[in-house]
């Protein structure tokens, strides 16, 4: 079953943000038909309302092409942008030296300007040579809660989306602890290029995530291979954070990031990076230099 | 001269939050006479009319007695908290083993939930038996920008506060990396009790920070002995992510956390902390256990 697909998009000639449905090449404007109801997306999350929109209007004709819109971060407003560190096996380590597996996972903070939307450039920042990609599955949070029983926490998601977690490597190990610098870059990473509602668990059991730079695969693994499921992150997280509708929760990498291979291998600009997920779509960026304004 | 002193406030029959200048034992309500034009101190701020309000009004009497309100977090809505690292001389390190000091800070995040304001009560979460104080100064950006040149810095600085950047110490310590975790736990810390407008740089040059706990001084030093300036730090901020009105900075905890003591003594139900510093008051707020609902 084709599941829908929402974005956030501005048409070409405005600066406004929308959301609609995919449909085929073209897009449904929802914002027209509920803007006055629910601003945006966050909004509709909130209401618990992604669905009966679905059914509602996802047979509807396409309001715009896809060539005449730009694609923005399909949460606009989040309250919190939550990274998960380490998730997925490194196989060096899992085979050579088989330490124990982390009883708890490294958590970082992105702000939303540090993320771009599908087809929108990531910017090389000219305080480094080496920025790089982290291909990750996004979860938006639907129904808030502090301290979500494992058995409930599936059903405080609302929608899934992919995320290229850029990252500044030599920025991330500025201080000994803590990657926030690295992981702050203004647009270093991207986000998109739509949310795909969850309506079942098995949507997360085992989503193949690749990742590739030039259409070279780099990462290439299973959610089913997560040290930490979905579940035991929003349990984990609600431990100590009241989390609410429109939060991101980004949960982790597989191995292979530029930083990985030998010797390690930057993003250049011109590089295409493209994050891609059974039943989520490919999130799609090319490089681009940055050039501050003198 | 003394210092114009803004309040975040609700009276204690309502929820609703309003802003106001204190004078002398109440406060003089704000909100009603400039709330149509400014909904909130960070509206305030972003149009940088806090000296204007203080000017035009800080003379009126005294709409509410200081014992009508509850003080609430000085900004509501900060689009950002970033939190410095180690920022402050450690005696021991300092004379014993002579490191030197770190080339970059470390940051993290905190979220807003996980502060509460001046007199409300501080969280010890069921989860830990490790909660502990951290007194620091904070600065609240006015106007924002990016790669913001240290001469420079110090205009973007629209107020000061404090904060008692309250510390679970065992979940800090859940990952080899990042504190996240440890930060965040709801209600864990404070900041206020109110914003003072920053005038002139000697306001920042060598203020003494005071920590106490029911009433023993833990933590005392100066931002004279800062390792990284609050003009450094903007600077350093600046360069990687754009800072926003409204957003705030917290710069640091002098030596003498409750960690550090030998053995570590943690605060527990009914202890109260004292942040205090010279020019900014003093950030009182007293430990209660927490008991999460059925």
């Amino acid at each position: 079953m084709k599941q829908p697909q929402f974005v956030t998009f501005s048409r070409n000639d405005g600066q406004q943000s929308e959301y609609g449905l995919i449909n085929g090449q073209g897009v449904i404007n929802l914002s027209r038909r509920t803007g006055d109801r629910w601003p945006d997306l966050k909004a509709v999350i909130q209401d618990g309302a992604l669905l009966m929109l679905a059914q509602e209007y996802g047979e509807t004709p396409a309001d715009h092409n896809l060539s005449e819109i730009t694609f923005k971060l399909p949460i606009q407003n989040p309250g919190k942008i939550i990274c998960i560190g380490v998730n997925y096996p490194d196989r060096n380590a899992e085979y050579k030296d088989g330490q124990p597996a982390a009883l708890y996972p490294s958590l970082f903070v992105r702000f939303p300007n540090s993320l771009t939307g599908h087809e929108q450039p990531i910017l090389l920042p000219p305080e480094s040579e080496q920025l790089d990609y982290e291909g990750e599955i996004a979860i938006v949070i639907g129904k808030g809660g502090r301290r979500i029983a494992p058995e409930n926490a599936l059903s405080h998601i609302a929608a899934l989306t992919l995320c290229n977690e850029g990252t500044v490597r030599d920025w991330v190990r500025h201080s000994k602890f803590n990657v926030t610098q690295g992981k702050n870059f203004e647009q270093s990473g991207a986000m998109g290029p739509w949310l795909v509602p969850l309506q079942s668990a098995e949507q997360l059991e085992d989503i193949r995530l690749v990742t590739r730079v030039n259409g070279e695969i780099r990462q290439d693994d299973r959610t089913s291979h997560m040290n930490f499921s979905f579940a035991w992150i929003i349990e984990y997280l609600s431990t100590f954070t009241t989390l609410y509708p429109g939060d991101i929760i980004i949960t982790g990498t597989p191995t292979g990031a530029g930083a990985r291979l030998n010797p390690p291998v930057w993003l250049k600009a011109g590089d295409v990076v493209e994050v891609e997920a059974e039943g989520l779509g490919i999130l799609r960026n090319r490089v681009r230099a940055e050039v501050p304004p003198c």
